[in-house]
């Protein structure tokens, strides 16, 4: 595959989806084949999937069942629209990937990160991001960000306590070490404008494209 | 836990739903605590994930995005139904398990049984059958039974070729070599009746009770 798989990653309220749109734009700008997408997708049985595990009636959904649940969506996802995508060397930019379970299941959850890692082996085989920007804010001014916005519909993840935001946090750090070859820390805490510069720039270099 | 897992495994049409009532009234009455079950057993939210995987109109549903979601109904159905009961101390008895995603994803689609067994264990964690009867019948044979029941809707594995049926039939022959310690084999292509008398055998002499 000749393309690339860019993926963006961090807590709620991180401002992911605002910079990622913003990026999309000015990559297509400079004349690049890029799309962006998210889990999961616009796929139909991927959003079967996500509407099971976010349904605030599934109160007795088991954290095991959640992961493979998300595994099964990710697979469905890659498989109808990344990996073609990339196959015909676009740049994809994928707002969550494989690090939201190792953070929000493996270990926020307390399943472990290993073992969820091992089911998303099965669900991604070899097809790992090439670069991942993680938005780097605490949970706390994250979720403020967040409760500023009226127009969003809260689902089952909104109602998880701010410990559990703290532990999804201490996962991505724990990640960022772990993969200093794959995963760019972003200081998410700062102006929109000059966290998009930042990723802008990280990405570009990336690509080895200079526009200066 | 101090009670007893038991599952029924085989292809389609080998009889082991008619059996498995049978068995079970006969075991209730010489006074034995047990319950019958069956993936997805009941249990809304392993439903919901049935429903996706046998929804006809799920064409796009990929080998493996099936295999996690079957691992993710069989997870929330053994924590919120067998596992309760198992600690009980009743004996649970299963219309399929693992070794249908092992028969079915893992030889017959092609995945591999290996691979299928690693998500499989992430589900079910040490909780495996204490003993599994293999109803043994070709699939031809079985098939045809089917095809006699106008009162069963067809659902997406009815429309797989005889080939893929075959496929299966040979991944449990595989496995009831490899687990004879768990596994034992039935021949089901006799009369309901004699089938019944050999499985109630099996059982009784698991548990270690003399009813002669």
């Amino acid at each position: 595959m000749n393309g690339h798989f860019i993926t963006l990653e961090g807590g709620e309220g991180a401002g992911k989806t605002t910079v990622l749109h913003s990026i999309m734009e000015k990559l297509k700008a400079i004349g690049l084949d890029v799309i962006q997408t998210r889990e999961p997708g616009g796929i139909p049985i991927a959003e079967q999937i996500r509407n099971i595990i976010l349904d605030k009636k599934n109160t007795e959904m088991e954290k095991r069942t959640e992961a493979l649940l998300y595994a099964a969506a990710r697979r469905q996802h890659l498989v109808e629209k990344v990996i073609p995508a990339l196959e015909q060397g676009k740049i994809v930019l994928c707002d969550r990937f494989i690090d939201s379970s190792l953070a929000y299941q493996g270990h926020a959850r307390g399943i472990g990160m290993e073992e969820v890692l091992e089911i998303n082996r099965f669900a991604i085989q070899h097809c790992m991001p090439n670069l991942t920007l993680f938005f780097d804010i605490e949970p706390e001014k994250g979720l403020a960000r967040i409760s500023a916005n009226i127009n969003r519909e809260q689902n089952r993840l909104d109602v998880e306590t701010l410990h559990f935001h703290e532990r999804v946090y201490e996962g991505y750090q724990i990640l960022a070490k772990k993969f200093p070859e794959r995963i760019y820390t972003i200081n998410a805490d700062r102006p929109l404008e000059q966290v998009e510069q930042e990723v802008l720039k990280v990405v570009l270099s990336y690509l080895q494209i200079d526009v200066s």
